[in-house]
């Protein structure tokens, strides 16, 4: 491992798990389990929160121990409460990376920080989905090969109601006719932030060797520097006027 | 003119003009009718609204036939009303132009659409401010020399508490040894929106006349397109699968 | 027409439609002509230029007379001789458009512009292009649908080795499974540049309407500003030292 | 240290300490050694080569072993033999990092990779310069406060010809007037630039720690990644066509 190891949360809406046997079997312990898995075999060291826990599992102290924060959610957004989605929000500006996987582009973090709604097309139809690299010497780039194929996945279209990406990492192609931004990266305040596509609940996406290794490049490029809070309000001149 | 009249809305939180006199000489008709008399000798068709209008003056009706909106607030953005902000940003995603001036870097719009706490250094000292021109062949730039003075002007300094300008368009320096990013670009959603730095209230600056030819330029330049309206959602395949 | 005519110089290499019939066929009087037809009937003032010409029809008087310039190029890249590649370089640095067409990825002029080798993938197949459009709001998808299809069109596929464009209008789908940034907007100097790729020569592309509509917006969005030169060099200062 | 030692050529003209007292008084062994301590003390792997070296020093060899190749030139840019740039140039879009210091701006190197005239004001006059750092939360900024002073600095102002930077991290006041963008970051090919203003031969800029972790952030955010090489030209069809 290269660099020291981080503190990384993973979060989860983990109600389709539940729910739904096919997700269940997919993912026995949940999606956060299967993401961590390679966080932990990497040395990280990584906690999980969900949904139905208290505070969601993102208290204060949870939030301030938290180098870089995955996420995971879809049908119930709404249900996230907007305290702690403001103590997320506070925290990415003071330094935390967040990684929004797959439909949490549409969670309450992540529209928050974008300004936009997020929208996009989407379709379940087991198609394949290429995901191309388009900045070949960008950190979350490492060991990626030019492209790889999802099958299947869940198709995400273009249009993408988001801000221009500052650095955009992958374009998926999709069997059906679509092309997305699928690996887009952002900073707001110090915290920097990865959006990445794939991940439809009821596919094996995140047991993929390559997308577990984009996912630990992303965590180690989101993690906070060492740096002083930002000094903000009245200021005294340096110089004469 | 180069290209077509085009609707403009001018608003302003016009409080301190009818409170602070030395505000009211400076702006007697108030800061919206300084804004709006070269906008209308350009040929442009001006309304104006205000904080305590009925709706601010943004009503479904006002925004729907407005193509680019100012933005003019300072101590009062909390009064503005949250479904007043939802309709304009709706409208901004749907391609009207937004032009937030001065301290409406935290207008409640302005901080929605950046997703940040849009905080920033500040002074008022009467000193003078110089902005350079960063980005010499932008349209905003146009007719404008590399650098002109404003003096008196408040100081803002960094750090801007922003997202990264897709485009920079002017730096300030100030007299007391701050610098700060004075014209910012972005695009959210199919809109278009200029911050824009000076004009602080009890200053003259709206009456300066390479202040009203960048705001012109930024008017011309966040003009809505022609384009169809984006479509989201489930999506049938283009190609077979 | 939004806005006053522009001079617009068109250049093509012309030797494949004096070489391929095929060619010939699609472009009785060169692709430089059928760009020109549609700027000409939109009330631009257009000439041509082509290889062959003498100093390739760019002579120093032909630059300063044109705001923005056309470029396609394709197998005879290193016959254009390099004084005229610096001169059309220092012009758009002075402020002249240039829109660089499909196989001028790899011109001379666009290279040096970039400063990378500009490579990519590539494919002749016969396949259907799909570009979809990902700045909506951007003046270049004035009246373009969200996406369009070319069909028969040459693959170009990535990586392609520029720099990151500074806005991203297109990424098209190709039925062999790539995708390719494909409308690539830069600055340079006060000049702008529009990369964009469809164009194979021995198919129909420059007389679909979609295509010519984007180069007619290109066009418009290229055109330089009026503005005062650039001032380097050794600089007295402005304040006390 | 955070990450692998990485091996780190410096360039340097190597001509002002020896021609100018001056010079040789601050840099008795040369600016590439001054440069070279603190990185050594920080245990990378660190080698020097200078323009009066056989083949600048920059043999198809040292490149191969290099990771991160600082770069110091000012009054003999064109003594750089063409051959010599090429190489570098190559080794960048390979993935090699590149940190052009102070009077690189003009170097055939950076020049080549930027694509513009790289042109900027300047003046020598002892007077402060005032860095700002505006990207709190980048790679860079690790351990930087939000402002640091230099005295006395050469002053670069605006306009600086180069393309809008992909980050900007620093934005300089000085105290006769003039702002600069002093801190730019680039990707071309696999490898990424980070340009540095400040480092007049005639001050000791080199020996301020502040300025001694700026380049030593930048070095570790420019090594290269473990990346394939890219695959470019003709390219069978993945899909049917």
């Amino acid at each position: 491992m290269d660099g020291k190891p981080l503190r990384v949360t993973i979060w989860n809406e983990f109600r389709h798990e539940k729910a739904n046997p096919e997700v269940a079997a997919l993912y026995p312990d949940g999606m956060h389990e299967a993401l961590a898995a390679p966080l932990r075999a990497a040395g990280h060291d990584v906690r999980t929160a969900t949904l139905d826990d208290p505070e969601h599992g993102l208290t204060e102290e949870v939030l301030a121990g938290t180098d870089v924060l995955l996420w995971w959610g879809h049908r119930h957004h709404r249900d996230v409460d907007d305290a702690v989605v403001d103590r997320v929000w506070k925290r990415v500006l003071d330094g935390m990376g967040l990684i929004p996987l797959h439909s949490s582009h549409f969670s309450k973090i992540f529209v928050r920080l974008m300004g936009t709604t997020c929208h996009l097309k989407h379709r379940v139809a087991g198609e394949r989905e290429r995901l191309w690299l388009v900045a070949r010497g960008h950190p979350i780039a490492e060991g990626i090969p030019e492209h790889f194929d999802l099958q299947p996945e869940e198709m995400y279209g273009e249009p993408f109601d988001i801000p221009p990406p500052e650095e955009l990492v992958f374009v998926s192609w999709f069997q059906g006719g679509e092309v997305f931004r699928s690996g887009c990266c952002y900073t707001r305040g110090q915290g920097r932030i990865f959006y990445f596509r794939p991940g439809h609940e009821s596919y094996p996406t995140y047991h993929h060797p390559t997308v577990q290794r984009v996912i630990a490049n992303a965590v180690r490029w989101a993690a906070p520097r060492d740096v002083a809070p930002r000094q903000f309000g009245r200021s005294a001149p340096l110089e004469p006027i």
